[in-house]
Protein backbone atom coordinates (compact mmCIF):
# COMPACT_ATOMS: atom_id res chain seq x y z
CA UNK A 1 0.00 0.00 0.00
CA UNK A 2 1.28 3.24 -1.06
CA UNK A 3 1.16 6.29 2.03
CA UNK A 4 -0.16 8.92 -0.59
CA UNK A 5 -0.82 11.70 1.75
CA UNK A 6 -4.73 11.93 2.73
CA UNK A 7 -5.58 8.12 1.92
CA UNK A 8 -3.40 6.60 5.22
CA UNK A 9 -5.48 6.53 8.03
CA UNK A 10 -4.11 8.39 10.75
CA UNK A 11 -1.41 6.18 12.96
CA UNK A 12 -1.16 4.53 9.71
CA UNK A 13 2.38 5.81 8.69
CA UNK A 14 3.31 5.52 12.60
CA UNK A 15 2.66 2.20 12.56
CA UNK A 16 3.76 1.10 9.04
CA UNK A 17 7.30 2.43 10.42
CA UNK A 18 6.47 0.46 13.79
CA UNK A 19 6.27 -2.77 12.12
CA UNK A 20 9.50 -2.24 9.81
CA UNK A 21 11.64 -1.09 12.87
CA UNK A 22 10.27 -4.15 15.21
CA UNK A 23 10.90 -6.41 12.37
CA UNK A 24 14.32 -5.32 11.41
CA UNK A 25 15.03 -5.68 15.38
CA UNK A 26 13.85 -9.17 15.31
CA UNK A 27 16.10 -9.74 12.12
CA UNK A 28 19.09 -8.32 13.41
CA UNK A 29 18.73 -10.41 16.77
CA UNK A 30 18.16 -13.94 14.94
CA UNK A 31 21.33 -12.99 13.13
CA UNK A 32 23.40 -12.22 15.67
CA UNK A 33 21.58 -11.42 19.09
CA UNK A 34 21.70 -8.63 21.78
CA UNK A 35 25.14 -7.19 20.62
CA UNK A 36 24.35 -7.49 16.40
CA UNK A 37 21.53 -4.91 17.34
CA UNK A 38 22.33 -1.46 16.93
CA UNK A 39 19.56 1.48 16.11
CA UNK A 40 21.86 2.36 12.73
CA UNK A 41 21.59 -1.23 11.28
CA UNK A 42 17.84 -1.29 12.10
CA UNK A 43 16.98 2.18 10.89
CA UNK A 44 19.03 0.74 7.44
CA UNK A 45 17.35 -2.47 7.02
CA UNK A 46 13.82 -0.97 8.11
CA UNK A 47 14.64 2.15 5.70
CA UNK A 48 13.61 4.32 8.35
CA UNK A 49 15.72 7.29 8.98
CA UNK A 50 17.92 7.32 11.39
CA UNK A 51 16.69 10.24 13.57
CA UNK A 52 13.76 8.96 13.88
CA UNK A 53 14.93 5.35 15.28
CA UNK A 54 17.24 7.36 18.06
CA UNK A 55 14.33 9.58 18.74
CA UNK A 56 11.28 7.08 19.21
CA UNK A 57 13.63 3.86 20.65
CA UNK A 58 16.49 6.25 22.04
CA UNK A 59 18.81 2.74 21.97
CA UNK A 60 19.42 -1.17 21.35
CA UNK A 61 17.28 -1.91 24.72
CA UNK A 62 14.42 0.27 23.87
CA UNK A 63 14.29 -1.20 20.92
CA UNK A 64 14.43 -5.01 22.55
CA UNK A 65 11.34 -3.50 25.11
CA UNK A 66 9.19 -2.51 22.17
CA UNK A 67 9.46 -5.84 20.38
CA UNK A 68 8.64 -7.53 23.49
CA UNK A 69 5.46 -5.31 24.09
CA UNK A 70 4.78 -6.38 20.13
CA UNK A 71 5.13 -10.03 20.99
CA UNK A 72 2.95 -9.45 23.79
CA UNK A 73 0.27 -8.02 21.96
CA UNK A 74 0.46 -10.61 19.35
CA UNK A 75 0.01 -13.35 21.68
CA UNK A 76 -2.40 -16.57 20.32
CA UNK A 77 -5.26 -17.14 22.65
CA UNK A 78 -5.06 -19.20 25.18
CA UNK A 79 -6.61 -23.25 25.12
CA UNK A 80 -10.05 -24.12 26.31
CA UNK A 81 -10.06 -28.07 25.74
CA UNK A 82 -12.52 -28.95 28.53
CA UNK A 83 -10.20 -30.21 31.15
CA UNK A 84 -7.34 -28.56 32.42
CA UNK A 85 -4.97 -31.41 31.61
CA UNK A 86 -5.71 -30.51 28.20
CA UNK A 87 -4.74 -26.77 28.44
CA UNK A 88 -1.75 -27.79 30.58
CA UNK A 89 -0.33 -29.61 27.76
CA UNK A 90 -1.55 -27.33 24.63
CA UNK A 91 0.12 -24.56 26.88
CA UNK A 92 3.54 -26.93 27.22
CA UNK A 93 3.19 -27.50 23.20
CA UNK A 94 3.05 -23.79 22.60
CA UNK A 95 6.05 -22.58 24.80
CA UNK A 96 8.31 -25.68 23.18
CA UNK A 97 7.22 -24.52 19.56
CA UNK A 98 7.95 -21.22 19.88
CA UNK A 99 11.55 -21.78 21.97
CA UNK A 100 12.21 -24.60 18.66
CA UNK A 101 10.82 -22.68 16.40
CA UNK A 102 14.20 -22.01 14.05
CA UNK A 103 12.88 -18.24 13.68
CA UNK A 104 11.27 -17.56 17.52
CA UNK A 105 13.97 -19.85 18.89
CA UNK A 106 17.00 -17.61 18.61
CA UNK A 107 14.78 -14.43 19.18
CA UNK A 108 13.64 -15.61 22.72
CA UNK A 109 17.29 -16.42 23.56
CA UNK A 110 18.90 -13.25 22.57
CA UNK A 111 15.85 -11.24 24.50
CA UNK A 112 16.76 -13.53 27.34
CA UNK A 113 20.33 -12.06 26.88
CA UNK A 114 19.73 -8.80 26.68
CA UNK A 115 17.84 -8.97 29.86
CA UNK A 116 20.74 -10.55 31.76
CA UNK A 117 23.01 -7.33 30.61
CA UNK A 118 20.09 -4.70 30.50
CA UNK A 119 17.47 -3.36 33.27
CA UNK A 120 15.39 -2.24 30.47
CA UNK A 121 15.38 -5.21 28.51
CA UNK A 122 15.03 -7.03 31.69
CA UNK A 123 11.80 -5.13 32.66
CA UNK A 124 10.37 -5.65 29.18
CA UNK A 125 11.18 -9.10 29.64
CA UNK A 126 9.41 -9.59 33.06
CA UNK A 127 6.37 -7.54 31.66
CA UNK A 128 5.97 -9.99 29.03
CA UNK A 129 5.98 -13.00 30.90
CA UNK A 130 3.57 -11.28 33.74
CA UNK A 131 1.11 -11.20 30.02
CA UNK A 132 1.87 -14.48 29.16
CA UNK A 133 0.90 -16.22 32.14
CA UNK A 134 -2.03 -13.95 32.65
CA UNK A 135 -3.87 -15.15 29.37
CA UNK A 136 -3.74 -18.45 30.66
CA UNK A 137 -5.04 -18.07 34.40
CA UNK A 138 -8.75 -18.57 33.24
CA UNK A 139 -7.78 -21.85 32.12
CA UNK A 140 -6.25 -22.89 35.69
CA UNK A 141 -9.30 -20.93 37.12
CA UNK A 142 -11.92 -23.36 34.89
CA UNK A 143 -9.89 -26.10 36.25
CA UNK A 144 -10.32 -24.57 40.05
CA UNK A 145 -14.76 -24.60 39.19
CA UNK A 146 -14.40 -27.70 37.80
CA UNK A 147 -12.64 -29.17 41.66
CA UNK A 148 -9.61 -30.66 39.20
CA UNK A 149 -7.06 -28.99 41.81
CA UNK A 150 -7.56 -27.75 45.35
CA UNK A 151 -9.04 -24.34 46.39
CA UNK A 152 -6.54 -21.82 46.89
CA UNK A 153 -4.46 -23.17 44.09
CA UNK A 154 -2.66 -20.11 42.83
CA UNK A 155 -3.04 -20.06 38.85
CA UNK A 156 0.10 -18.32 38.10
CA UNK A 157 2.47 -20.75 39.79
CA UNK A 158 0.74 -24.08 38.25
CA UNK A 159 1.79 -21.86 34.89
CA UNK A 160 4.71 -20.97 36.10
CA UNK A 161 5.49 -24.76 36.64
CA UNK A 162 4.75 -25.63 33.64
CA UNK A 163 6.97 -23.19 31.80
CA UNK A 164 9.75 -23.54 34.17
CA UNK A 165 11.26 -26.72 33.58
CA UNK A 166 11.13 -26.03 28.96
CA UNK A 167 12.89 -22.96 29.49
CA UNK A 168 15.49 -24.36 32.43
CA UNK A 169 16.48 -26.74 29.05
CA UNK A 170 16.32 -24.14 27.22
CA UNK A 171 18.15 -21.37 28.57
CA UNK A 172 20.63 -22.71 31.26
CA UNK A 173 20.97 -26.76 31.09
CA UNK A 174 20.84 -26.65 26.78
CA UNK A 175 19.10 -29.95 26.93
CA UNK A 176 16.92 -31.04 24.19
CA UNK A 177 13.43 -29.89 24.09
CA UNK A 178 11.30 -32.71 22.82
CA UNK A 179 7.69 -33.30 22.83
CA UNK A 180 7.99 -35.81 25.31
CA UNK A 181 9.86 -33.63 27.90
CA UNK A 182 6.77 -30.76 27.10
CA UNK A 183 3.81 -33.21 28.25
CA UNK A 184 5.96 -34.11 30.97
CA UNK A 185 6.65 -30.48 32.15
CA UNK A 186 2.84 -30.52 31.76
CA UNK A 187 2.16 -33.80 33.68
CA UNK A 188 4.37 -32.59 36.30
CA UNK A 189 2.48 -29.47 36.72
CA UNK A 190 -0.69 -31.27 37.04
CA UNK A 191 0.74 -33.64 39.64
CA UNK A 192 1.91 -31.05 41.92
CA UNK A 193 -1.34 -28.64 41.36
CA UNK A 194 -3.43 -31.56 42.53
CA UNK A 195 -1.53 -32.67 45.35
CA UNK A 196 -1.71 -29.07 47.04
CA UNK A 197 1.42 -27.85 46.20
CA UNK A 198 0.58 -24.45 45.18
CA UNK A 199 -2.02 -23.71 47.29
CA UNK A 200 -1.61 -20.36 49.08
CA UNK B 1 53.13 -18.18 49.43
CA UNK B 2 56.45 -17.09 47.66
CA UNK B 3 56.90 -18.91 44.23
CA UNK B 4 60.68 -19.53 44.67
CA UNK B 5 62.31 -22.00 42.50
CA UNK B 6 62.32 -25.31 44.12
CA UNK B 7 59.76 -24.48 46.90
CA UNK B 8 57.05 -24.97 44.15
CA UNK B 9 55.47 -28.23 43.85
CA UNK B 10 55.01 -29.53 39.85
CA UNK B 11 52.15 -27.67 38.74
CA UNK B 12 51.87 -25.03 41.23
CA UNK B 13 53.05 -22.60 38.74
CA UNK B 14 50.38 -23.29 36.09
CA UNK B 15 47.75 -23.67 39.23
CA UNK B 16 48.44 -20.24 40.66
CA UNK B 17 48.36 -18.60 36.75
CA UNK B 18 44.73 -20.45 35.93
CA UNK B 19 43.45 -19.44 39.54
CA UNK B 20 44.84 -15.48 39.03
CA UNK B 21 43.41 -15.69 35.75
CA UNK B 22 39.80 -17.26 36.40
CA UNK B 23 39.68 -14.58 39.61
CA UNK B 24 39.70 -11.94 36.93
CA UNK B 25 37.52 -13.48 34.85
CA UNK B 26 34.91 -13.73 37.31
CA UNK B 27 35.23 -10.02 38.69
CA UNK B 28 34.86 -9.20 35.02
CA UNK B 29 31.43 -10.65 34.61
CA UNK B 30 30.36 -9.35 38.36
CA UNK B 31 31.40 -5.88 37.09
CA UNK B 32 30.11 -6.30 33.13
CA UNK B 33 28.66 -9.12 32.08
CA UNK B 34 30.29 -11.48 29.44
CA UNK B 35 30.73 -8.48 26.64
CA UNK B 36 33.16 -6.86 29.31
CA UNK B 37 35.21 -9.54 29.54
CA UNK B 38 38.17 -9.47 27.07
CA UNK B 39 41.78 -11.51 27.25
CA UNK B 40 43.68 -8.53 27.32
CA UNK B 41 41.57 -6.86 30.58
CA UNK B 42 42.19 -10.69 32.22
CA UNK B 43 45.38 -10.82 31.48
CA UNK B 44 46.00 -7.18 32.89
CA UNK B 45 44.12 -7.99 36.11
CA UNK B 46 45.64 -11.18 36.76
CA UNK B 47 48.99 -9.91 36.53
CA UNK B 48 49.76 -12.81 33.55
CA UNK B 49 51.09 -12.08 29.78
CA UNK B 50 48.74 -11.79 27.35
CA UNK B 51 50.67 -14.42 25.39
CA UNK B 52 49.98 -17.23 28.44
CA UNK B 53 46.08 -16.22 28.12
CA UNK B 54 45.23 -16.62 24.35
CA UNK B 55 47.62 -19.31 24.40
CA UNK B 56 45.85 -21.58 27.20
CA UNK B 57 42.23 -20.07 26.76
CA UNK B 58 42.13 -18.69 23.17
CA UNK B 59 39.24 -16.32 23.66
CA UNK B 60 36.30 -14.82 26.25
CA UNK B 61 34.07 -17.89 25.38
CA UNK B 62 37.55 -20.69 26.37
CA UNK B 63 37.79 -18.18 30.14
CA UNK B 64 34.15 -18.54 30.69
CA UNK B 65 34.33 -22.45 29.71
CA UNK B 66 37.20 -22.81 31.83
CA UNK B 67 35.39 -20.95 34.55
CA UNK B 68 32.91 -23.33 34.76
CA UNK B 69 34.87 -26.48 34.67
CA UNK B 70 36.41 -24.68 37.79
CA UNK B 71 33.06 -24.04 39.48
CA UNK B 72 31.93 -27.34 38.38
CA UNK B 73 34.86 -28.73 40.23
CA UNK B 74 34.38 -26.58 43.28
CA UNK B 75 30.86 -27.53 44.67
CA UNK B 76 29.70 -28.35 47.89
CA UNK B 77 28.75 -31.94 48.80
CA UNK B 78 25.10 -32.64 48.51
CA UNK B 79 23.45 -32.73 51.46
CA UNK B 80 22.55 -36.54 53.30
CA UNK B 81 19.49 -35.18 55.67
CA UNK B 82 17.69 -38.51 55.94
CA UNK B 83 14.44 -37.83 54.06
CA UNK B 84 14.63 -37.06 50.34
CA UNK B 85 11.91 -34.17 51.40
CA UNK B 86 14.82 -32.65 53.82
CA UNK B 87 17.64 -33.31 50.61
CA UNK B 88 15.73 -31.71 48.02
CA UNK B 89 14.32 -28.59 50.30
CA UNK B 90 18.47 -28.58 50.85
CA UNK B 91 19.03 -28.61 47.41
CA UNK B 92 16.87 -25.75 46.76
CA UNK B 93 17.70 -23.28 49.71
CA UNK B 94 21.87 -24.07 47.67
CA UNK B 95 20.62 -22.83 44.33
CA UNK B 96 18.56 -20.03 46.01
CA UNK B 97 21.33 -19.19 47.66
CA UNK B 98 23.77 -19.06 44.93
CA UNK B 99 21.63 -17.10 42.85
CA UNK B 100 20.97 -14.29 45.00
CA UNK B 101 24.55 -13.78 46.17
CA UNK B 102 26.09 -10.73 45.31
CA UNK B 103 28.99 -12.04 43.34
CA UNK B 104 27.53 -15.18 42.05
CA UNK B 105 24.71 -13.91 41.28
CA UNK B 106 25.83 -11.83 38.44
CA UNK B 107 28.45 -14.39 37.47
CA UNK B 108 25.41 -16.94 36.76
CA UNK B 109 23.78 -14.46 35.26
CA UNK B 110 26.74 -13.64 32.88
CA UNK B 111 26.92 -16.84 31.98
CA UNK B 112 23.61 -17.97 30.87
CA UNK B 113 23.81 -14.87 28.69
CA UNK B 114 27.16 -15.58 27.54
CA UNK B 115 25.67 -19.19 26.56
CA UNK B 116 22.73 -17.36 24.56
CA UNK B 117 25.42 -15.78 22.51
CA UNK B 118 28.35 -18.39 22.16
CA UNK B 119 28.14 -22.49 21.35
CA UNK B 120 31.63 -22.98 23.51
CA UNK B 121 29.76 -21.14 26.54
CA UNK B 122 26.68 -23.01 26.12
CA UNK B 123 28.44 -26.26 25.76
CA UNK B 124 29.90 -25.43 28.98
CA UNK B 125 27.30 -25.03 30.80
CA UNK B 126 25.39 -27.58 29.61
CA UNK B 127 28.32 -29.54 31.37
CA UNK B 128 28.51 -27.26 34.21
CA UNK B 129 24.95 -28.32 35.02
CA UNK B 130 25.37 -32.16 33.98
CA UNK B 131 28.03 -32.31 36.82
CA UNK B 132 25.98 -30.38 39.37
CA UNK B 133 22.65 -32.92 38.65
CA UNK B 134 24.88 -35.72 38.72
CA UNK B 135 26.19 -35.05 42.29
CA UNK B 136 22.85 -34.72 43.85
CA UNK B 137 21.26 -37.96 42.03
CA UNK B 138 22.50 -39.92 45.39
CA UNK B 139 20.37 -37.92 47.21
CA UNK B 140 17.13 -38.96 45.09
CA UNK B 141 18.40 -42.94 44.64
CA UNK B 142 18.06 -42.78 48.32
CA UNK B 143 14.36 -41.67 48.66
CA UNK B 144 14.12 -44.32 46.04
CA UNK B 145 15.27 -47.02 48.21
CA UNK B 146 13.30 -46.00 51.08
CA UNK B 147 10.28 -46.38 49.02
CA UNK B 148 9.33 -42.14 49.32
CA UNK B 149 9.02 -41.86 45.52
CA UNK B 150 7.98 -44.15 42.93
CA UNK B 151 10.52 -47.23 41.80
CA UNK B 152 11.59 -46.04 38.04
CA UNK B 153 11.29 -42.41 38.45
CA UNK B 154 14.20 -40.71 36.99
CA UNK B 155 16.59 -38.83 39.42
CA UNK B 156 17.83 -36.08 37.07
CA UNK B 157 13.97 -34.97 36.52
CA UNK B 158 13.19 -34.60 40.15
CA UNK B 159 16.22 -32.59 40.26
CA UNK B 160 15.48 -30.89 37.35
CA UNK B 161 12.06 -30.07 38.45
CA UNK B 162 13.97 -28.35 41.71
CA UNK B 163 15.89 -25.73 39.51
CA UNK B 164 13.53 -25.00 37.05
CA UNK B 165 11.47 -23.15 38.60
CA UNK B 166 14.49 -20.78 40.95
CA UNK B 167 16.25 -20.41 37.33
CA UNK B 168 12.85 -19.47 35.23
CA UNK B 169 12.61 -16.37 38.17
CA UNK B 170 16.03 -15.22 37.76
CA UNK B 171 17.07 -15.72 33.83
CA UNK B 172 13.50 -15.78 32.31
CA UNK B 173 10.51 -13.85 33.84
CA UNK B 174 12.68 -12.10 36.33
CA UNK B 175 10.64 -12.17 39.52
CA UNK B 176 11.91 -12.52 42.76
CA UNK B 177 13.62 -15.51 44.15
CA UNK B 178 12.84 -15.53 48.07
CA UNK B 179 13.24 -18.39 50.51
CA UNK B 180 9.75 -19.21 50.17
CA UNK B 181 9.56 -19.98 46.71
CA UNK B 182 12.89 -21.56 47.11
CA UNK B 183 10.68 -24.07 50.13
CA UNK B 184 7.99 -24.43 46.77
CA UNK B 185 9.81 -25.42 44.59
CA UNK B 186 11.22 -28.68 46.50
CA UNK B 187 7.86 -29.38 47.73
CA UNK B 188 6.33 -29.22 44.09
CA UNK B 189 9.10 -31.22 42.90
CA UNK B 190 8.28 -33.70 45.86
CA UNK B 191 4.98 -33.55 45.00
CA UNK B 192 5.18 -34.26 41.29
CA UNK B 193 7.88 -37.29 42.16
CA UNK B 194 5.33 -39.36 44.52
CA UNK B 195 2.48 -38.78 42.07
CA UNK B 196 4.71 -40.93 39.46
CA UNK B 197 5.36 -37.82 36.55
CA UNK B 198 9.07 -38.88 36.89
CA UNK B 199 8.64 -42.20 36.22
CA UNK B 200 10.31 -42.63 32.66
Amino acid sequence: MDATPGTVRPGGRTAKVRAAVLAATQEALVDGGFHALTPDRVAAVAGVGKTTVYRRWRSSAGLVADLLRDMAEQSLPAADTGSLEGDLRANAALVRDTLTDPRMGPVFAAVIAAAACDEECAKALHGFYATRLAEWTPAVERGLSRGEIPAGTDPLDVLRAVSAPLYYRFAVSREPLTADVAQRAAAAALAAARAGAFVV
